[in-house]
Order: structure tokens, then C-alpha cells, then sequence
């Protein structure tokens, strides 16, 4: 896996949550140098992601555990799948159980769901979005289960993107008055997305040269006319509970993104298990 | 709030990781000095959860914001009820609003679960309680969600409770010599509990002195036996996928506590919006 | 000044770098109750920046510590202009003193070689934008130094940009592919752009549609050209050296942006003292 | 390198830094598996400095990339010379490429400017030394670079150095004063520094026995004086704008060390450039 | 040594307040590539404890060092016994030998003191148990040097026991409140401990169905009613100021556990050296 | 207090070690919003240490306890004074007892012994000073409770003083090469200390211009020669298992400075309670 600063410290702080002072159970009942053996195993159908997370959190417990992968994030899975299987010191094993599986059965669960989304606006050109509505903490690793699901990231963080929202709007005077404001604030490197509630608004923000329009919370007749009336000038998302429309039918307006909060804030974790054998 | 170290951290973590290197939008179009007032409101009925975690996010970004809570953690809202208010400086509000209503939220979903479970339980002596199935680095707020909805906590890590597995129970040659073991080297301040498979194995556990009884994956009617043979020489708590079966029924076959993964590790975050008014 | 975590951390870091074990002589020469005042003088002119990170110092190491300034950022100041005002327990001000001057000094050296860029393109659309050549550990007051100046900011890490270099070039199979991929793979919040050192180069990146066209060491003739074949489909930046350039020359060129690494990484720190009076 | 948890932490936080969410360009463009080789080439003549850390940066990314350097610190390069090489992962090389160049640019920098000041005083008695000047945060190792560059190092921090100010002295009651507190209250490994400003204070200070005398803003004749007058009894450091100053010409007044705020304060980065091949 | 978070940060911690901005002595005076070898040795009788604490110091600051034990925690060394070996890079061995030596001396030290208690009540039923009287910081440590010496551990922290002494009953209302209330919002994994000082008490919190019953500062006499009185229904704990008193006699009672706060707050380090061979 | 980074960050692990994930007995029984009050009462005589260091740890807890000191560091207390009284939130005052009186205990029971020692040399000019045989982690504030035992503080780690032993003389191929490379290499701030256990080494390091003579081991008849070959060219400390002798007649040999490492390695925490009343 690539070098992350970020994914290191939320893997340390993880295991540093579950053993606090020690696993007690562990040390009290497993000898020092016994050895054992793990098999992850599927335990319903879904999209696997999460598993070099998995990997590390047994490489910072102890390098010398042998960790090898059957799939890799974004394979589907079946129930009853082996999809990867561990080697090593029965101590160390046990001990990093807990904290691996939470993570790749709660990246796994956001995969899958993202996967069905994205199977539903198949063939249509929409493209399936995350958002900031993520688990604190887990925010990198829940869009890396977004990308294993086929879908795309949003902004990460308030920093990179620039999401205008009626506030700032109020704030700023106006739709005109606050794209030119970040235009001239923020860095160069940076799309301006306002988000807008009426065709007037869309309209506005185009005239302002925004270079993404959140269409928030409209019906798709609305949508199909915005979309209408962009025309290409900028890109259009689609957004405000869309865990609960039928993606198909937003996707069927035209427009080009859409943003689902629920991909990670309504997660249903894959079963996944792991059984030891010790040696 | 009680003061939390582990609190504390959680919310600077998942502050740093939302803003990044900064708030551009709001950097660029709002004043420094506009203050505003914004209004927490729940947009479905649920159990609230997180209140107390919402206000030291602000706390922590600005304590010249004030905050006031209309309800408090484990208190059933309504659709359209107003949980709290904010007032303070309009940037600091809005550079604050998606980690507290990511956390409130989330909370809150997981309180109006265990609410529910706990209904269903309600009048059985059983209790419902959670699992480690929690979100890496959010523990301690998700069982206190848990108790928020009339839940109660199992283990908080590895250190704070014994449970003896299948793998312990092998790698120490037997129940009794594993629950001896514990015996030896754990505090004595922690009861031990024993997951137990068979009527065979509950036997060996309760001669051994187990405090508690985990029933694993039982079928009603085994754990109905498994109850009648403990006879109150320790706790049974039943578990295994406890999120899909249907609780009363469960309940009813005297068990002490139901422990539910699936309270945490599956979880619909409770809808509430933050709507803020500028000055 | 808007809550910053990142901010927070830099400046704690830096008092504990400063400070270590303890500040000895204060603390064996001056008794633990007296007060002093203290003043920021100009030692000469530049354009100040930093003065919300002196103020935030204070305010780590004593919040009774009153700070009252008399320039805010990207105010010009002239040698013996007085900056700031600080009043409050003699010890703790002492021992602040090197770290808050350091800071603001650098920060304000910074601000006054990028408001003499900005000074030398000023008339044409150009604007003066930094780069990822800062200071590591500052980078984020070293960007507000530079806006402070009257700068833009190019993008703060390798997460809030893409920038399309000779490598991902080959890597990726050509210009057209690696626009493609980045498209594919990255948030569509961020603009897309491309490191071109020929005409050639900059014909596929417009043709792959590039948001942005970084011009890299290429000569003023060169440039123009480029400029002329953009035709406003993208944003042009003229990088590569810049420092040693005439700006103004290049500006004519029609660039829209220049980027400039030694904004940040060859730094005269502008002279400021800080001098006080026991009471 | 010698084990030093500063400079592990430096480096650590100027990734996490450089690297945000992580290098979307890179992993959108370059495959996980593909190699490459990088040389770093010295753009122009200097004094290198920061060669084991730009090592140590690409051990922290990944332990298997080889990096083989062709100078040590301290040693003169040319431009045009090939300084090191890596080899390794081509994601890892490219995620790492900055912020080693950030570090040895600038520190090499410090050298070579410290080696003009220490050849500018060859063959007088005196030693060139730094300051608390430093960029906060890097302090340990521009003081290693002025090492690298034949300078020495003055204190590290408030902690492990004595340094007697004016308003040490006025709260103390007078020079004899505050060094007597000094001894009494410090530990007795320090020595005791006076910075005095008049050939009076002089004299005073070293009655009162101080160890070193920081003549501050001297002019040369007056230096001269003081030296003469100090006649051995304590070490003589020549303070106060020494940048701007002819540095033979101060040390010919006799002084043992000369110290310069702006060998880290006011730093051009040495051009060294990081050019990879893909393989 | 099993993977534990907490002991790996409070080595890294130890080694930065010794090392600080780095060994001077050492890399003035010792070349860089220098090997040594070194032997620790005991210079008094006593119980070992700290080995792998040791070796992980080193570990932590040169992977490549070779620390060979010859002894183990628990194990009895006499005067002159070499314990451990250790061969690698001179300089790192010497920036190393402090903080290792400090904790296994102080480990050894507590170790030798609890094996003393322990031999006191041999024969006895009683075990000899800590308390959260540790050295702040050293917890998890001194608490494993307990266990080495033969003795068993209380709580590790506020929130792995529940204990409930005066103002607790105070604030509840009685002890039967207080354990009912610890009941029902505690996890019940934990075993509830009453502390009492009359036999009225000690009736009541039976009672009440406390776990174990904590005799506070009673003497031999009325201890040994209340065992009497308890008869197996719950764990008797003799506590308060049991480092100044008869263990044998207290023990001779019938106590299940003595917990002794002088274990650790009251340590004398064991001599142990550490004595280089340069090669 | 002065502000101390270091100090902030030991009362937070300490705070954080002992509360984990929470005071589950308070939190069951204690009412959120009840008052208290407590008085910290000595049960022995002694000199008081860590005052401000309880109140530190009270203000990190919650800034709205009050808390009033009748005794400062360095006073002598007797068997029954009241040393303090804190006031406020009866939870948080509960939650913080142990980690302040943990830190108060052990620091005066440093100053205690460090007092008896200075008692033991008074009227000859012998001062007593500490080691770096501390407890790991709590150097900064047991060398704090040396000075107010009366005692002085040798250096703080291995960067803020130069400690030349036999390994480093070795090494450096004698006596005045070690102390030439020393003098060569660092800081000119720092005294240099040489170790010698012969009169020859003596001679040899008083001739390179050691400032500090280290006495190791030796006998009083010895170190009285020593004192008088040395005749005030050098300071002379005496080390070595000076816990076990008679300090008044080490004093009388005319040595300038005694090191104990058993002030700080061999501690006896100073008998100090907390007793709450509820409100």
C-alpha cells in the first residue's frame, strides 16, 4: 500500500482503543510462542475492500506475520470465500482480531452498497459520489471503500473544495458576489460547486462561471431542466437524501453526479469472519 | 460533561481531519467578524444521543460559542423538534457543523436502535448490551450511545474483561484449565466469562467458576436448557448475529443479558439538520 | 483568527522546540509575580504578516496575557512604526519572546517579497501564486504569508491538487492518458493540470482538456505563443525558476498565473524587535 | 544516522504535511507495482548538508527503497554534480520527492552560507555560530547544518544555555545580581552568558564571574576594548546584526565567536534538483 | 514481548526526555561507525523484571542491535550475574543506556519488594496485590514488575474496576444504593468492590451482593470477624498502609488479597550496571 | 505557574492512564451536578514538592475548580497541617484524586530526602544535586522537588551537558582528545565534565581544560587529595553510591558538589491525604 500518514495513525489509535492496557485473556491463556493459523472467510455475498488495512494493522502488531490475500478491494465476493489467510504468533494474532475485522467488514459494507448504487445508474452517464458524511476518523478509508465500490470521491475535507451553501451566499451578498469572493480567495487549483435550490439560482451561478452545480433536493423534473439549461457549462450533481430516491430515475435527468451521504452514514457491516487454528 | 481525555482527543481528531489546512469556502466568503445562530433540528423521531459531544466540539473550536441543549442524551425526540441552539461567530459555526452533526447523528442512530431492542426485551429480565463490533476509534461514545438508549456496555477493550474463546480454551487445554489460568493471572477486580457451544461445555465452564456464560449461537431452545442448568451460579448472555433473531423470543428463555453487534457495527444515523440564520 | 488545528499544533510545537526543559535564566533572575510590557517595533519596511500567530502564541502560554495590535496582515508598516502592544506576567513574556518574533518575521519577510511581485505585475491580468516549496512544518502560515502579501496560493498538499508532471506522463502512457486517468480516479472538485514544456505538449493537454497549463522553463516568446494557442480554454502558469526572472516581462506574455518558489523557499526575514519594560 | 526522536518527528510531520489524504496524481497515474530511479543533482557550487535526511525521509515512506548517496554532509558540491540516487517504488519516489528536496535545499543552503562566514574568518581565532534565529520547528537541524558548514552551535533552547539580558538584569537588581542568581538556581553544566553593551557593563559582568560575554552592537573599536579588557577571563561573543557586518573585520578585534542570526534566518535554498526515470 | 501500544509510547516518551535534541557527548567524542558490546550486571540480589522492556528501548533506537538475555522477569539474579548482553553501533548503545537501566533498576526494584511480601504470607492463602498508587505514566509497567515479583494486579485504571468507597456511598445514598446504582450502569463484566471500615458495613455491603469487599485500615482482630462474617459470599481485600504492617499476620486472618500501595510508591531501585566494551 | 509544555503533557498521560475510557464508579454513583470539597491533609512531617502541580492537574480536569494552597514548594509541613483545599464539581474532584496526589506524594518525598541531605552538609560549602537516575517521564518535575528540597539540578538530559566517561575517553583515544573533541564540537555554552577515578586522570583532565571534575567512586582520603591538586581550576563533584555514605564527610573533603542518584531512583512517597466532603 502506498505510504499514508493518515491510514498509520487511525490503524495505531484503533489498536490502542481495543487493547488499552493489554489483552488480559490472551496473555493469560496462550503461551508466549505458540503459533497459528487465520482464515478470513466471506460470510455473505458483497464487495471486498479494506483488505491492505487489514494487512497493516497486522504489520504495526508484529512484521513477522505472514498475511496473504485471496482478493483485493473491489473483487466481489461469495459467501463462504476464503479471501485471505494469516500466519504467525497466536498472541499477536488474536490480539489484532477485533480491530482488523471492524474495519474491513465496515469498508466492505460501504463498498457493496456503493456497488449496487453505481449497478443501478449503469449505462446512464451519472457517476455514484460520496461526502463529508462520514465516520470521524475513518473519513480516508471509507472513500477508499467508495473507490473499491466503483464509485468517486468528493471533497475530502474543507480544504479541497470549494462548496458554496446559503449561508455563504447570505454572507456574501448574493450568488455573483460570492463566487467572485472564493475566486479570489482560494487557490487556482480548486473548482468553485455552489449549491442551488431554483432554476434562478442555477442560472445565477452559471452566469457566475461556477464550475459545479449541486442541485439540491429537487425532483428530477427540476433536475432534467437544469440540466437542460447547464448545457455543458458546468458539471451537474445531484444531491439531499438521495439514499432514499431511485438512483436510476435521477440518473435518467442527465445529470452527471450523484452524491449519496448515505453511502457512509447508513453502513451495514459485511459478515466477515475469522477463525483461527493454532499449531 | 465529566472530563474525558479520550473524549477530547476523538473530537480534535476528527476536527483536524474535516478541516485540513483550512475552511476555504467559509474563509473566503464570509466576514471575521459576523456572528449568526443556527438551530439543531431532528428530522425524523428517534432516541437522542450525542448532545453533550456536539457542544464540546464547539467548545473546543470557539468557547465564546454558546450553546444551549433543549434535550438531553437518551430523550425521545420528534420529528421537528428542536434539539439545541447555537450563537457565536459565523465562521467558526459553520467550519464546526459537519463533525458535530456527524457524531450527534450517529449516536443518536445508534441509541434509538438499542431503544428499540430494548422495548422489545421489555418486562424479561433480560438486558440488552453491546459488543467490541464498535467503530474503530469511536468506542467510548458509541457505548455511551448505547446506555443513551437503555442499553448496557459490555467490555470497553481488551484489557477491562476476560472472555475466553475457542482458541484460549484450546491453547490452555480445556475450560477449566483456561478459566484456572485467567484465575491466576488476571485482576481479580474482572469476572471471567467463558463462550460456551454445547450444553457439554456450559457444564465444564460453571464447575470451573465462570462468572458469566456466553451462549453462542444457540437455538432458543438450547439456551432455554443452558439457563435452567446454570441455575444463577453465574450470568448467561446470549449472542451470535443477535441483531437478526427475534429478541422477545430470545429473551424469553431467561437469559441475563443479550449482547448485539449489529447496535454498532450496522448503523442508520438518526436525521437532524443544522440550519443556520446569520446576523 | 478562525479556529486552525493545524495552527494550534505548529505553534505548541514550536514553544516546546523553544523552550525544552524550562527557560533557566528567567526563571532564576526573574521573581514569579512581576509584570512587563513589551512592543513590536518595524525595524524596517515591509508588509507585516503574522500577527494573529504572535497574538495566538501568547495565548497558548498565558491567556491573561493582553496582546493589542496595531497592524493586522498585509498592512504595510515603515521602520519604527510600533506593531503591537503586549502586556502581562514578566516570565511568560520572556520566555514567548523568540518564538512569536521568529514566526512573524518570516511570515512578514514573505509577505514583502510577495507584494514586490505583485508590485511588478501590476497592470497586467496577472496574478503571483506560491508553490509546495515551503518550509516544512510552516506551510500553512508560509501561504497565508503569501496572500498577506497580496499572493495566491497554489495547492497546499499532493491531496488538494493534481498536477500532471513529466513522470505520470510516461508513466500513464501520454499526455491524453494521464489526463484521462486523473479524471477517472480524482475527487471532480479538483482541476486537472498539466506540466507542459513544448507546444506540442500543451496542444494534447488543451485537446485532453486540461483545466490548467503549467508552462514550464519555457522563454518569454515561447510563453506568448502558448498563451495565444489556450485561447482561454485553460488557465496558463508560468513556472520554473521564476524567482530569477523579470516578472513584469513574463506577465506581458498574457500568462494568468505565475508561480514562484522562492516566495517561500529563499526567505530574508524582515527585521522586527521586540523589546520590553518591567514594571 | 544516530537515533534522534526530534528528527524523526520533524520528518514524520513534514509528510503528513506534504501528503494530506494522500497524492491523488500519483496514484491516479502510476501503477502500484511500477519501479523507478531518481538522481538528485546539484543545480549550483555549495555545501551539502541534509543527505541522512533525505535518506531517513525515504525510509520512513518505505523501507525497500535503496538510496545511495555520493557525498556526505559538510562536503562541497558543484553544480552539474549527481549528489545520490534512489531506487525503488515509483509511487513511493514520487510521494516522497518534495520533501526530502525542502530539507536538504534549505539546510545545504545554511551551509554554504555558513562556510562564506567561516572562510571570511580564516586564520583569526574566531568561531562562527548560530542563534535561536531558527525556523520554528527545524531548529535541530539547521544547527546541524551549521555543522555541515564549519560553523558551531550556540544553545539549543531556553533550557540548556544561560543568556542574561537587559531584562534579566534590571528584574535581578544589576548585573552582579543576576548572575549570582543564575549560579545559584542553574545547574552548574551551563555557563553563564552576559550580554552586555557598554564596556562598564562589561567589567561588572566579569567581576560577577560570568563565563561568556555577548558584546552586543559593538562597533569594532569598542570590541576591540572589550577583548583587551577581558584578557582571557571569559569567552567574548560578538552580537548583534552580524549578517550586515564585515565579518574579518570583526573578528580581527580578537572576538572568540561571532553569532549570526542570519545564517538560518535569511536562507537561500541551494538548487538541488530530483529527476526520476521510470522503469 | 506481546505488541502493547502504551509500552511503546511510554519508551518513546522516556527516550526523548533523555536524548532531547541529541547525545553531545557521545557524537563529539565517539566515531560514527564504532561497534561496542555491553553487559549489564546485577550488583545486589534480587527478582528481575524489565528484561524485555530493556530490549525494546534498544530496539525502538537501532533495529540492528543484538540484546542476548540470560535471565528472565521473574527470575532471582544474585550479585555479580550477568543478565543480558547487548552488541551494536557504540554511539547508539550509549544514547540508550540510561532510560533502559532506569526502568528495568526501578522494575527489579519493585519486583524484589513484592517477592519479599509474597514470601511473607506463604503458606497462607492471601495474595499480594498493587494499587493505583504507581508512579504517573509507569503504570502498565510497574504494575508487569508486580506480577513478576509473584504478585497479582487491582485495577489498571478508574475504568477497569469499579470500587466504591466513602464519598461514593455518601453520594448514593448508602452502600445498598451505591452498589445497585454501580449495578445497572456498569459494564457487567466488572466485579463490584465495596470499601468498608466496621463490621456494619462489611454486613451491608454483603448485602448488597458486592463482589469483593475491600477492609480498610482494620486491625488483625476485626479482620478476621469479617472474613468470618463474609464466609466465601465475597473476596476480602485488606488495604491501607499494609507496608507498614505484619503481612503474615494480616495474611493469618483469612484475607483473600492484601493490596499494598508501597509496592510502588515507595520503590527502591535495584543496583544493576551496564558496563561497555568498545571493539 | 510558568507556562511548560513538558509539564502539560505529563499531567494529561497521567490523567489519561488513569481514567481510561472512564470513572465508572463516580460516573454510576455520584450525581452530575453535585459540589464537594476537599482538603489535602499530611500525615507525616516533611518539605512539600508538587503543589502547583495538583492544582495544574485540577485545572486541566475543569478550569471551574477552585483550589487554595496554604503551603508553597519548599515549605516544611507537619503531621496534620492542611496543606490545600480544592472546591467544585464533585465528579471531576473525584475522577482527578489519585494523579495529583500521586505526583504531590512522590515530589515531596524527593524534596524530603534531598533536605535531610542538605541538612547532612550544611556550613560546608557542599551543595547537593541530583542525576539522570529519575523515573522515566517525570525528570522535569522530581528535578523541580530536588530544588525545593534545597538541592541543585545536574544536567537535564544528554543534550544540556557534556559528561565525558571512561567509553568516550576510550573511544576518543584519551583523556585530551575527548575533551578537545568536545570543546571542538559543542556548544561553547556548555561546560565540559570529565569522570575520572585517579589522581592521574585528575591531572590529565584538569591539563585539557576540563570546567567539571567527576569523582567517581572514589574514597574520602582521595577526593581530599583531589580537592587540593585541583585548587579551583575546575569544579569537583562527587558520584558515585553517594546515597550509602556519610555526606557530611564527603562534604568535608572540600568537594565543591555531590551527586545522589538515590534522591530520585530510591524514593519514599511523603504520606499526604485527600479526604472529600459532599455538599
Amino acid at each position: 500500500m502506498n505510504y499514508s500518514p493518515e491510514i498509520k495513525k487511525l490503524i495505531e489509535d484503533a489498536l490502542s482503543e481495543d487493547i488499552g492496557t493489554g489483552d488480559i485473556t490472551t496473555l493469560s491463556t496462550i503461551p508466549a510462542c505458540k503459533d497459528a493459523e487465520g482464515k478470513y472467510k466471506a460470510k455473505e455475498d458483497g464487495i471486498l475492500s479494506g483488505i491492505d488495512i487489514a494487512r497493516e494493522v497486522y504489520r504495526v502488531i508484529d512484521p513477522d506475520i505472514e498475511f496473504t490475500a485471496f482478493f483485493k478491494d473491489g473483487d466481489a465476493v461469495k459467501s463462504g470465500d476464503i479471501i485471505a489467510q494469516v500466519r504467525g504468533n497466536a498472541r499477536n494474532l488474536l490480539t489484532g482480531e477485533r480491530v482488523g475485522l471492524n474495519l474491513m467488514q465496515r469498508m466492505s459494507g460501504i463498498a457493496t452498497r456503493t456497488a449496487k448504487a453505481v449497478e443501478a445508474v449503469k449505462g446512464t452517464g451519472a457517476k455514484i459520489a460520496d461526502t463529508r458524511k462520514t465516520t470521524p476518523g475513518l473519513r480516508v478509508i471509507e472513500k477508499m471503500a467508495v473507490r473499491a465500490g466503483g464509485g468517486t470521491n468528493h471533497r475530502f475535507n474543507l480544504a479541497d473544495g470549494i462548496l458554496i451553501k446559503d449561508n455563504h451566499i447570505v454572507a456574501a451578498g448574493g450568488i455573483t458576489a460570492a463566487v467572485a469572493a472564493a475566486r479570489a480567495n482560494a487557490p487556482h487549483t480548486l473548482k468553485i460547486e455552489v449549491e442551488v435550490e431554483t432554476i434562478d439560482q442555477l442560472r445565477e451561478a452559471l452566469d457566475a462561471g461556477a464550475d459545479i452545480i449541486m442541485l439540491d433536493n429537487m425532483d428530477n423534473e427540476t433536475m432534467r431542466e437544469a440540466v437542460k439549461i447547464t448545457a455543458g457549462r458546468a458539471v451537474t450533481e445531484a444531491s439531499g437524501n438521495m439514499g432514499d430516491r431511485d438512483l436510476r430515475a435521477v440518473a435518467e435527468t442527465g445529470v452527471d453526479i450523484i452524491s449519496i451521504g448515505a453511502l457512509t452514514h447508513t453502513v451495514r457491516a459485511l459478515d466477515i469472519s475469522l477463525k483461527f487454528t493454532l499449531e
